[in-house]
């Protein structure tokens, strides 16, 4: 049995307890947080709470730790220093960072001889090895990622940071005619605006100006300016019953051309659509500590990403096995 | 520079010789041919066409021999034959005879030090790639892998066995229904005739009985009798004219389930769309064999598939490079 640490109790953290039980080689031990232990209740019988300072005491009884922070300000501190202790596995997503969070992760991991995953999930994740299956197989072409239908997390905050808005949900939409585009090989150049529209449901507060609301969410820039975007002003009743979930999923297509005068257009399409993002994150997430276990105990150090694994390192079935089922 | 050899020279080999124009690392040094050499053009100025059996002679001049025959009696034989003189990649795709096959090449390989590669393409290859990472992800799932539209060559040539054709062509279409059932997340069972339908364009020889023909394929074991099968007479000319590509493509899907108690749907799909299936094929097989080159070079010896290759050895570009732009 693989032996797992949760390191934070979120959303993402409650996915991988719930992906853990889909597992059967691997238990969950105990699950960190900065809460106060006796105040997090988890869902799995027997599994112990621990101060997040405590984690340096566990060592020797946790094959592999699954930090569940958030990219900003957690994961920059906190997988470094957990690699020096543990095999770990998170899931930065700050795409621009990610050079400089693999240098100090690779570092700790090296010095310790542990195993460390930056980055895994789905984008960065599956989409990311997509986008390089794509553009190995045919050069000659032009990757798109699409996000969506699904809810942004960031936008949705940067909604609620609006003075008058009481609460608020944002839609990321793939625009429809985009998609068409690139599924017809013509390699369109998109523009921000023609790629994806953002829907935004909002729960203004009693007497707030919607209008002025309206014009602040339309003209934020970086999140809404360079987008379509639509306000629609609800109740917060609409709100809870219609908007309550975490959807999310999008599409990553490479097209591209082959043939001794590039005659012929080959499309690969990826896509994913998700009832709940973290716990199909999580559900990616306890592959690679698999994987990570596995890559340790040969001697395979350092900091990893989704493409330094061979997929048969994600399975807890045999090489032999694979080949006969699913190749 | 990766220095190739092409052994066998139909339309897979043709697509080999077209991708690793495609690829500024690699290089055509030699083409093998049971055919006198004499009769063989091809299309890359300063390639050498060698006689098949003085492949052993070349052994100092070839990185990774590319092996083009055909599953059913060639490459059983040569994979391992060729195993012993130089790293190798293959398409054997006969999926049941596949643990047998990977056994042979297995023993040649490791005998002589060299890294072979079965199987690849895209099914055997990127269609069980996401078979093995949609199985992984989502344990609690099922799969689904449909083919089309496309041309089956085995179909089209049983169709040309039958008395009174003189010529005929067989596409593969999934049915829509079915696409459509998986993807709500129902996880239907399906049956082999509602999965995909057959379609046949047949040229009959003059004064042939067309009923006796639609009904003999119509009813052919194993080719047709399983499923919904139309026949359609049509002139060399409207074959030649419409039908002369061989285009192809499919769906792998991957619909599954997270959640305390389930509740929450994943649908993962991976589709392709393809002009031409011998090229698209050839541009999985020369990533591969880049990969092959490297793992061989780094010790890695005996057979492969794909479930064994960290995907950034498919890539020409460094780890570091492929983590700043794809990841």
């Amino acid at each position: 049995m693989i032996r797992v640490g949760i390191y934070g109790y979120g959303n993402l953290g409650r996915g991988v307890e719930n992906a853990i039980k889909q597992n059967d080689d691997m238990e969950l031990v105990a699950v960190f947080s900065r809460r106060d232990p006796a105040t997090v209740k988890v869902n799995t019988p027997g599994v112990t709470v621990c101060k997040a300072e405590d984690a340096e005491k566990m060592t020797d009884k946790i094959d592999v730790m699954i930090i569940c922070g958030g990219s900003a300000t957690d994961l920059p501190v906190q997988t470094p220093a957990l690699a020096k202790l543990f095999n770990v596995v998170d899931s930065f997503d700050t795409h621009a960072k990610i050079p400089e969070h693999f240098d100090n992760v690779d570092e700790a991991a090296k010095a310790s001889g542990k195993t460390a995953f930056i980055s895994v999930g789905w984008d960065p994740g599956m989409f990311s090895l997509n986008r390089l299956y794509g553009s190995v197989i045919l050069p000659d072409g032009k990757d798109y990622t699409f996000w969506g239908k699904g809810v942004s997390q960031g936008h949705s905050d940067a909604i609620r940071r609006v003075d008058g808005v009481a609460d608020g949900k944002q839609y990321t939409v793939p625009v429809q005619a985009a998609l068409d585009a690139v599924r017809s090989g013509s390699n369109p150049e998109l523009t921000t605006r023609e790629k994806h529209t953002r829907e935004c449901y909002v729960v203004a507060e009693d007497g707030a100006d919607k209008a002025r609301i309206e014009q602040e969410i339309k003209s934020m820039p970086n999140y809404f300016a360079d987008y379509d975007t639509t306000v629609n002003f609800i109740s917060q009743e609409e709100l809870n019953a219609n908007h309550a979930g975490i959807p999310h999923g999008g599409f990553v297509i490479r097209s591209g051309k082959t043939g001794a005068n590039l005659e012929h257009n080959h499309i690969i399409e990826y896509s994913l659509k998700l009832d709940s993002n973290p716990e199909f994150t999580a559900s990616v997430i306890v592959c690679y500590a698999r994987a990570a276990v596995r890559m340790n105990k040969e001697g395979m150090t350092g900091c990893k990403t989704v493409f330094d694994v061979p997929p048969a390192y994600l399975s807890a079935k045999s090489s032999a096995e694979l080949r006969k089922i699913l190749l």
